[in-house]
């Protein structure tokens, strides 16, 4: 897909999903997106599990409430970040901002190839929600689960949520003018 | 450009630009793509200052010590955030995750248009350098520059940094196994 196409066609999808796997190739190929996100310093330090076992995605779609997006998603996946990371000497961390570019790359990945996904961040850091799903996943000490994507192919068909006119976020030379 | 291509083609540029202006219709395509990014809530929190001014990017440039891609950029585009975001009752708020998804965004547009860019991020936050631009761009007290980014038809072809294999940042249902 185009990449405009797939900027404009992604959306956050909250529906239930068809009960079609997702083939190990395009699963590839979203993951490879995250991988050849930008990383300050290079540092790649964003990490991914990638759950398609179905007793798995039971019990995480049971911690988030069995809502359909996940208790249908045939594939999940997990971001993974260092709660603490220290940065090297005269170097900063961006375990924040790298997670989130390779989170996008990996939305627009998804769309281009057909399903729908879902940022799933903030509700995860609720009710020790990402600490339950860590210990799933075998997560060592120190890392956590920042973002969790479901992915898979949509049964309904949503649109992307409305967006602000140019002229309500951008400006020329002058901010707000 | 296909997004596979441009989620490959996207790099990192820290050389000199052709003298050649980005065209109005590039520099809405960009800003429109960072527009189009997820924002948790769709707050649409981060804002843009597009300089084409090649005084105030002069100026700009001489704040950051006049390295080739910023002092030969036809063009920068400033993302703003709020300093401290309030969170409304029951919410949390995103400013780093969704400034951060808008700029890949645009970078990946960038690259699509034949541009070459760079996320300059942690840097602006050395000897109050983000203070210093957000006077230039007349942003209001509370508002910070976030992320900036120069845009231009690079002089020098470049590719992206090596990136670590996918087994080595990815597993199936766990992690780093």
């Amino acid at each position: 897909m185009e990449l405009f196409e797939a900027i404009e066609r992604r959306h956050s999808y909250r529906g239930a999903y068809h009960d079609s796997p997702v083939p190990e190739s395009d699963i590839r190929r979203i993951a490879q997106a995250g991988i050849q996100a930008p990383s300050g310093y290079n540092s790649q330090d964003t990490t991914f599990v990638i759950v398609d076992d179905r007793d798995l995605i039971a019990k995480i779609a049971a911690i988030l409430g069995n809502t359909p997006v996940f208790r249908t998603a045939p594939l999940l996946i997990a971001c993974i970040v260092e709660k603490e990371p220290q940065a090297p000497e005269g170097r900063m961390v961006f375990p924040i901002e790298n997670c989130a570019a390779a989170v996008e790359n990996m939305l627009l990945a998804a769309t281009a190839l057909g399903y729908a996904s879902l940022w799933y961040d903030g509700s995860l850091r609720r009710e020790g929600r990402n600490q339950a799903i860590g210990q799933l996943l075998g997560l060592q000490e120190g890392l956590v689960v920042q973002v969790l994507l479901p992915v898979g192919v949509p049964l309904e068909s949503k649109a992307q949520a409305a967006k602000k006119s140019f002229s309500q976020r951008a400006w020329y030379n002058r901010h707000g003018t």
